[in-house]
């Protein structure tokens, strides 16, 4: 497991007064980011320097309590899921009073950068993505 | 069923040089949004003028082929569930060549402003979404 | 001039009830590529095929009456100073009530991809810009 | 001075491949974000507890290096004047090789929600903010 730290920012929110739905997908991605330069394959990394992709190809939430500009979440990464060319990442955000205010999945597939064509998921990042079974 | 026609802004789009994944969501909520108003439900009139509001409680998006900046698309959104206290919408993307290259899915419920608390939809709302069933 | 029609999301509010000011600023770049791709300049065109690019080096936005989700904009964009390396676009922003609520102004310079350096408007679409003054 | 850390997310950057420069104002109101809840006028507190608003009526920034995805941000907040009705605050970008690569400035008002007129600085905040001038 993964944990990220991050605030609810007033442009996440919406004139309705609470997160924008949208806005969920946005802040679970910025913890996925964080897990995977962790991991080192940081976007920067990613896009410059390695010949394959991980685009998404499912998305999920759902939205359990209101969250407010102000509201801290911890959110908190698993795998659940690493197949031959595909992965998926499951979140469960957690407020301030560690209420369990939103959960989500992301489906990523390996492709090829050049062919963008699907393909195994490179030995080196499985490695460490089945690594993170096990913390 | 509603149309509702928008183009890939380069804010839509991230370094990777597609599409960033939420903001499929934020595309469809302006055809919802768009649809909302013709049915004299628009966000305006929602938060200044009615006793209830239509949180989203569940989102899911499929990708299906990449979306580049200025690509154009044309959305259909269906109305393919109406319970008590809730309705779905469903959407199907296609870009200028008529292919689909997305689909998601929003489920909504109707709460009473003041107390928060689910109420079921209120009949003048009912019949303008019923009504989606039959176009 | 150019003129760009528009609508105020539910995405560019915040939870003040009103447009989240940095919005102000994605919307009128909306409207810069829409005049773009009418000139030939899409942003599509100028990631793929060209070898300049037109990064922003200064921005601002003055406000001056509030924007609400649903409020229509009509945005006339001009071209007020076209130099050797760079370019200035300013934008009037007038809602349903043809009242001006905002102004702005982007400078642009051109680059070579490849060098990253500062190069003199390409002369194409120097005429497509320049010839934007008598319209 | 107020000092903000934080990094450029994938959302924050576009198709060319670099910062979306209407991002760097989403990027530097976090920053005033968090200098408000510092001294006690977080966006939670003044949107549910406070009679006025703080609108933002000028923004400009200037651009003067590339921002990648996964660069570090360090920001440098400023209280650069008080008025009797308006402060402006005044913001400084620095990249994790400590290069500076873009400043910015916010001008903001102080308006009654009720009336949605101007109206003089609140005192308890004028000292909080005229205290900034100190540090």
């Amino acid at each position: 497991m993964y944990n990220y730290k991050t605030k609810i920012k007033l442009h996440d929110t919406d004139a309705a007064g609470l997160l924008f739905f949208a806005n969920q997908f946005k802040i679970i991605h910025d913890a996925y980011e964080a897990l995977l330069e962790e991991i080192g394959f940081g976007f920067g990394e990613l896009i410059r320097n390695r010949p394959f992709f991980l685009p998404i190809v499912h998305a999920e939430s759902d939205y359990k309590n209101p969250l407010f500009v102000g509201d801290e979440l911890d959110i908190q990464v698993k795998v659940t899921h690493v197949g031959t060319t595909s992965f998926t990442f499951s979140y469960e955000l957690f407020n301030q009073k560690k209420v369990l205010v939103g959960t989500a999945k992301t489906v990523h597939v390996t492709t090829d950068k050049a062919t963008k064509q699907k393909i195994p998921l490179p030995p080196e990042m499985r490695e460490k993505i089945e690594a993170l079974y096990n913390t």
